[in-house]
């Protein structure tokens, strides 16, 4: 009989945190196996956000019998504190689990090594660090957010070869094909918050909603502008589920117009992209997608506030006056990336750069 | 023993034919195998511009007995004209081959059809039209140049992700790597001319050379320019044994100063694209590199003048101030490519489109 390994084990709980999926929101995605004698007798990962965690949804699969002396894989240090659920570490110490093998310890400052600590003074033999790398992609948001202590921010567009997001500055251009589409849709379910400019918003009139799939919490959605007069009469506006938030610099009377429904609210302050990435810090919001336009994606540049920039590159070339991607304020030094990961769509291709940690 | 099909032999042809390079220059590359009784009895190519064709460097190789009743492979159609050499169906036909198999007609208009003819008229069995997609790629340039009478014009940049060519408009950027920059060179080795604007002159002060190969025929160096004052003291206008023209709109006392050289020559004109891709092809160059700066190739993509582009993608980001790729003349239509060729060259990605021919 082939003989599984650690790894092997970690992988198996790795799988099943890629379950949960967007459900889990501002939770990480989080997956367990129990193993006794060699054998997986157990499995579980956390569903949704509120929902058990891994640990317990584990354990609840097994008599108390079977779980005394097995072995818990988790790929996140289990908690230690009580939050929406009791803390999983005590549950783990009850159910006389002899060894916890952790993926990663928990960057979330309330854990932090204390889930680790307690398992460890309770008599657990505690390994930490197995597939650490394949683990922390489970949630690199989630972990971003509690070690930068601010969100994740991504900068996407659909652009054409020559760099351009518009034919023309007024209009709006369909740029991207299908393929990129649906793939663009799934970046916005993965985020917490997509923000977009006032030109974007005028011309483009977007709902920035995620069409494909029904979301517990859906990405909530942000407009930089000067005043709220951009929003009047937009989709953005109307009643809906999702918030609204208009970021704006100036207080008019619009502001009670745009605010009718109860989702949309406007916020007065002078804005720049290290006061909206601290709000949404302050929201708990770990992710940030900027759709652009051009003005706000220079605004971030200039403010080297991009972690990763995606781009659906259209075979198309729009010429000498059309709206490229960034254009507006300028950045004093280039932000440097990683070698980007590339996606073939049909006749686009997905283009995915990393900033480059020690740049 | 394993048999080879009509393809094996066709493909050891344009294998042949491959190792002709740069060097036949405005020839085609052109190979060729001799068979017979299922035996490869003879190959060879055409090696450089003026030396002998494929079909005479194949059958010096065998005596006259040999190629009796032979069957010969080539790639592109034997010629039927007294050029350089005399022509090769003439030999083919004397040396008795029985049988010639050919990859693709020759376009030019001085063979298309002919060789073949000839051939046929004096008892040799031919065949056309295998591995053609292959045989067609061998000599891309050439083909389109006698199909369409212009040049193939590639546009070529390195760009950043945003869609930049330089930090600041008046400054030259370091934007690609090493392995880009080598493979950019191989790119003008496979190109007869090279076009720049004034503004690329007069920032970047480029040799526009082949720096990594000695070639006999290196790409002639194009400027597009306002005036020749730009070139004065630039190494384009140094003595060389490589051509540069100035491509200027209104003659000035500049233009005795930097025709100096006897390789610099200045003609004045009302140039667009299209006159430019017409004198390229009254020279007989069958290719352009157009490597920018912005205003240049905004006037390219504007005239539809635009066969392929190729980007050697950098992972920076520049931001709102700095020069993008295309800028200046408005583009009417968009003009549509086909989905892209990716190679990644360390943190670099070159990508090369083509434009759809239907479009």
């Amino acid at each position: 009989m082939h003989k599984l390994l650690a790894t092997d084990y970690m992988a198996l709980a790795i799988a099943q945190a890629q379950r949960g999926g967007p459900a889990t929101y501002t939770n990480p995605q989080v997956g367990a196996v129990l193993v006794k004698a060699g054998q997986v007798i157990a499995s579980g990962y956390h569903q949704r956000f509120g929902g058990d965690h891994a640990e317990v949804a584990t354990l609840k699969q097994v008599t108390a019998a079977m779980a005394q002396g097995a072995t818990l894989y988790v790929t996140l240090e289990p908690c230690s504190h009580f939050g929406k659920t009791p803390p999983c570490c005590r549950r783990v110490v009850a159910a006389g689990i002899k060894k916890v093998v952790i993926g990663q310890l928990d960057p979330h400052p309330i854990v932090a090594g204390r889930g680790r600590d307690y398992l460890q003074q309770h008599g657990v033999q505690v390994e930490t660090g197995c597939l650490t790398t394949q683990v922390e992609a489970l949630n690199p948001h989630y972990n971003w957010f509690y070690r930068q202590q601010r969100p994740w921010i991504t900068l996407k567009a659909a652009v054409t070869i020559d760099g351009k997001l518009n034919a023309q500055a007024q209009q709006r251009s369909l740029i991207s094909n299908q393929a990129s589409y649906l793939d663009s849709q799934q970046l916005r379910s993965q985020s917490q918050a997509i923000l977009i400019g006032a030109h974007t918003l005028a011309v483009d009139d977007p709902a920035l909603t995620v069409r494909l799939q029904a979301l517990a919490h859906p990405p909530v959605r942000l407009v930089l502008a000067t005043t709220s007069q951009v929003a009047v009469g937009k989709q953005l506006v109307k009643p809906s589920d999702v918030p609204t938030y208009l970021l704006c610099r100036q207080a008019t009377a619009n502001d009670a117009i745009v605010t009718a429904a109860p989702n949309v609210h406007v916020l007065i302050d002078d804005w720049t992209p290290a006061k909206i990435s601290a709000w949404c810090a302050k929201q708990g919001w770990q992710s940030l997608l900027v759709e652009g336009g051009s003005q706000v994606q220079a605004e971030f540049v200039a403010a080297g506030l991009v972690d990763e920039v995606i781009l659906y590159l259209a075979p198309m070339l729009f010429g000498g006056q059309a709206l490229p991607l960034v254009q507006g304020v300028a950045t004093a030094k280039p932000l440097q990336f990683q070698a980007p990961r590339l996606t073939q769509l049909g006749d686009n291709v997905k283009l995915q750069w990393q900033r480059k940690v020690d740049a």
